[in-house]
């Protein structure tokens, strides 16, 4: 989940820790995806926005035999992802412009391309410099439209932040539809499944979707502000997750996560 | 997908032919609940509501050591199943009361439980019954809310054919909600995962859609009626299907399908 997002300067880089908090339930949904590569022994294998490497090792596993390339924007992603993932090239690249080497038989992309506004233009871009036989297959979060999201946007508008958060274009665009994405990329394919999976996390608390949202979304949020003004903004944030979702009996939150799949064989 | 469905009498029974035309489709929701299954060697496993055998031959490919069990209400259906699973024990049983041996370590209920109208009770009887560490694993269409069904009910409730459909009781209630499912199941387990699926198939055309349902939902609709009013009914769920689904550029129609997931620890 991590990439060339326009409000990370080279200061402002993604932290591996924040994001690795909620590692299993991070990890299912490149799970899910791999399951549906069709694929048995593919050379080259290219883990795009591969973050702190856990979607690399899962590839690793399946593939042990490829070549196996991550590529992220972040250096302390790369930095963990190195650490984590031996036998594998970390290469530093910006998805907007990066294009794969000949005779790639896998693009992977977990939980990056939503951060690239022009991303379906890039992905037919992608999907078109593959080899035929080749295998495009993407995750994306699709939850824009949860309460957890929204109230980003509305708490984000309504406070003495709301001018700095406007500069920082924190807010996502929604997705396309799958009937748009099938238009798009099915003349390019000679196979294409697209499908949502609405996770439900577990969550301790309402704290616990607070925290689970600073390692993504709600971070270009919050790094547009400074000390006071960032806890305000927080505190704020937290008190309107705690009024937007309901305690379960045993006092859990049930955190719906709504994601895009897209497999797509050229 | 067949069950005890109350609509279904003795003399009408399910039509393996009509539900196996889209196999590959049907057969992805059960890989994809079984891919969820925290289970290497489980000794005793029961498909319920095993239909035509489809996901118990998953099952054998899993599991190929442990014995079988396949549970279903439909002649038609369990002969179906026995011609294409070897090895394995096919049973008439009744959901709404049936009860797993001892020592059953997998109950895997593959699009069975919704024609139960009382299947959260039955749900939590089962996973009851099941020792520490067993497992029931469940998936159910969740797709009353979708344009498809709620034409079957508005189409069926407004025709010469509507007081018969509405004696047959045909329509599905809708699917409680995963935080409500959480509710009821969560002090039986120790572990709990629900999730939605929304796949997309992909028809060859309008009449591929009303094709798809004549295997399943629209059956217990167009079972209600004789002859030529079966006929006009079908002509009017086709037109009201033509105008409700877009076209894609290429001519196909994409039916968005919404799956529920259940996965269960005893």
């Amino acid at each position: 989940m991590a990439d060339t997002a326009p409000y990370r300067g080279a200061t402002e880089d993604w932290s591996a820790k924040q994001y690795l908090k909620f590692e299993d339930e991070r990890t299912r949904p490149p799970r899910d995806l791999l399951a549906q590569v069709p694929l048995s022994g593919p050379k080259r294998v290219v883990d795009l926005g591969c973050g702190p490497g856990n979607s690399t090792e899962l590839l690793m596993e399946r593939f042990p035999s490829a070549e196996m390339i991550g590529v992220d924007s972040s250096p302390d992603m790369l930095q963990q992802a190195r650490e984590r993932v031996p036998n594998c090239t970390f290469v530093k690249g910006d998805l907007e412009t990066w294009m794969p080497q000949e005779r790639t038989d896998l693009l992977f992309g977990n939980a990056v391309f939503q951060w690239l506004p022009d991303h379906p233009k890039v992905l037919a871009r992608l999907l078109t410099a593959l080899p035929p036989g080749g295998v495009l297959a993407v995750q994306m979060p699709d939850n824009t439209r949860e309460p957890a999201l929204q109230l980003m946007e509305e708490v984000g508008a309504s406070g003495p932040w709301a001018n700095a958060i406007a500069k920082s274009g924190a807010a996502r665009n929604d997705l396309l539809r799958p009937e748009e994405f099938y238009d798009l990329l099915r003349p390019l394919c000679s196979h294409l499944d697209i499908w949502h999976t609405h996770y439900n996390h577990i969550m301790p608390n309402h704290a616990g979707v607070v925290e689970w949202f600073k390692g993504s979304s709600l971070r270009p949020f919050y790094s547009a502000l400074d000390g006071t003004m960032r806890e305000q903004f927080l505190a704020a944030y937290s008190d309107a997750i705690t009024r937007a979702y309901s305690v379960r009996y045993d006092g859990k939150v049930i955190l719906k996560f709504p994601r895009l799949f897209i497999l797509a064989v050229r």
